[in-house]
């Protein structure tokens, strides 16, 4: 048979030389994320995908929404599964709540705060930041002063600064902003099913997560709400979201009951968020926050005895990410590198001001065990012996 | 132990009914997509994640990346998978290519062509178009005369229209864009892996794909690349890309050889992409492009025979996805739903100007083999002469 190429061009690039078959090292994921999914999430990802309108993905589209609602203890109507990674979501907030001209106030506290400062600046927000130490968490009578004299359209903050290991409380910050009719957009990357939110409770107006912390999925596919109040918002919008594949005002109609086609989804990330949803519903929140609490408190103790001191002070801590100071002299990189080489073990370095000064460890979803605690401290232990 | 949230809060919303594990259908994935994916990507995926830092990881990147130019027929240097479906990486090109006030023409012959002016639109685009009727392709002609007509900073056009099924001659298309100092955008997402592209022959400067059609891959991760010329118009902007999530000027530091952090990547969908590139590059790109155009063939010739026309000339039709005429009288939901209640088979309905009036075949990558040609005909066959 005749070549399909016309005579005067032909194939130019040869291919790269032969590869092998995949291999994948085995890690345990220690660090900001990802974390290792629990094994039955990757075995659900183990299936031929099927159509993004087949009557059997709608359906497993409910059941995400639902399981979504529940994670986040939010009644929205406007919660779905974003398809890209983390910061996907978080541009997805932005972007909806966001027209240009708007005041977006950002409670800085650590290197996602920028992120959400850059985002709604390209969006054309005028944006206003109120700074503390990374480290440190803003008291609700800050955010309500900055609130009262900025008078933003949206305060925009982290509850669980993956850069610093902090928890930002949230209770009353909600309110604040609806009497100052403002939204509040939170950041739950590194909280979502790992520590308490109660978002409905709270008045979260938009929020957005990712899969490969807390839920234990793979990352590629993030959860995504808003608020009734944020919706109203997006429908008073004088001109259309400036993003094309994160606009609420079209995926609602996927997601919602007309059905109408936006883009090819992600179907076996579907199929793994579904898994690890109904996972953690099975284990039940309470247990399930509660089990992320203990095995930080046994990883906090254990930390004092190797003489290592934690970066937050213990009621800001957040049992998902621990900031833990590295000791004078001794060199981080050095240490996560003989962490991995030795041990397979995958630590997160400083990120921002604090590089080089901490290490990020992570205890998430399916990694949050006592059994991961000691491997990683035995370990930590015997490097450090090393070094000294 | 004491419950970790304060006496006066309490989870409110109660897990939904116990679901049971997931069950996904086995489907024959026929229509404009998702196709099937290769086994063996499937199985590449049924890994744990390792880190979006790691070196493994790292290694894998490059790999995907000189796939991806082999795969594109290109030397471009920025040339990536983009975190998101396929209309996440059409956005990235416009995204990246487009300033406010910047003239965009779109050629437009089907559905994704309004999409690429839907979005040029949202970047403040002052878009024009010009248009050919569904199922028909633009003349170099035409396209030369509009260039030297409208002037503009970009033309976007789709090699592979998913709508229609039609393969837009792009020979001489980028010479002309170049000599009126215009970037060529093009849509290879029903092409690339199935169809003949040759990206730096075709002097094309910015081109986006997906993964689940001619390469066989799951959904989630999408082909993106840039010419030198586009690059150096993203360098010359003179405010940042509106788009955090896809800007190419952040994205190529943690592609290149910086590897400055940027988004936890889709870690088990560059599994899946590498080694469904891999399986591409073993097979070479002229046997895979000629397996397309022989399965087609193949189709098309048992068409005839059970008495249906194609909506596309042959010389423009798609080996990769072909619009069936809906016969007068024929009902085309019905037939749809009836491929699938008792086959088990997917293929598309018509979209746009073509709903109802023809349906959507595709034998892309993995599925392209006559055995799948053998199971459609006979099904349909059987399903329109019940209905007759």
């Amino acid at each position: 048979m005749a070549t399909i190429l016309s005579p005067d061009v032909s194939i130019r690039l040869v291919p790269p030389a032969a590869l092998s078959p995949l291999v994948v090292p085995e890690r345990l994921l220690l660090g900001p994320g990802p974390s290792n999914a629990d094994p039955r999430v990757i075995a659900a990802m183990n299936h031929q995908p099927i159509g993004h309108l087949d009557a059997a993905y709608l359906a497993m589209m409910d059941e995400v929404q639902d399981l979504l609602r529940y994670t986040w203890q939010t009644a929205n109507s406007l919660t779905y599964a974003v398809a890209g990674t983390g910061s996907a979501a978080m541009e997805a907030t932005i972007a909806n709540a966001v027209e240009p001209g708007d005041r977006v106030l950002v409670a800085v506290k650590g290197y996602f705060g920028y992120r959400l400062v850059d985002m709604a600046q390209r969006y054309g927000a005028d944006v206003v930041t109120i700074q503390r130490p990374w480290g440190e968490a803003f008291t609700l009578d800050e955010l309500t002063a900055a609130l009262e004299q900025y008078r933003p359209a949206v305060l925009a903050i982290v509850h669980a600064e993956t850069s610093t290991g902090v928890r930002q409380p949230l209770e009353g910050v909600g309110a604040a902003c609806a009497a100052h009719d403002c939204l509040l957009l939170v950041d739950t990357v590194t909280s979502l099913g790992g520590v308490p939110i109660l978002l409905d409770e709270w008045q979260v107006d938009l929020a957005y997560s990712c899969s490969q912390k807390g839920l234990s999925c793979a990352p590629g596919i993030s959860p995504f709400t808003m608020s009734s109040r944020a919706v109203a918002k997006l429908d008073r919008r004088r001109q259309p979201v400036a993003n094309w594949y994160l606009d609420a005002a079209l995926l609602r109609k996927y997601w919602g009951p007309e059905r109408v086609y936006h883009h090819t989804a992600p179907v076996n990330l579907t199929y793994a968020l579904r898994e690890a949803l109904r996972l953690l519903a099975a284990e039940g929140l309470e247990a399930r926050w509660q089990r992320h609490q203990q095995t930080a408190a046994y990883f906090w103790d254990g930390l004092k005895d190797l003489g290592l001191t934690c970066h937050v002070e213990e009621s800001l801590r957040l049992p998902t990410l621990t900031t833990v100071r590295v000791p004078d002299g001794v060199d981080a990189k050095a240490v996560s590198r003989r962490l991995m080489a030795d041990y397979n073990i995958e630590v997160g370095g400083g990120l921002g001001e604090l590089g080089g000064k901490v290490w990020r460890i992570g205890l998430m979803g399916y990694n949050s065990q006592t059994e991961n605690v000691d491997t990683l401290l035995n370990a930590l232990g015997t490097v450090l012996h090393q070094k000294n």
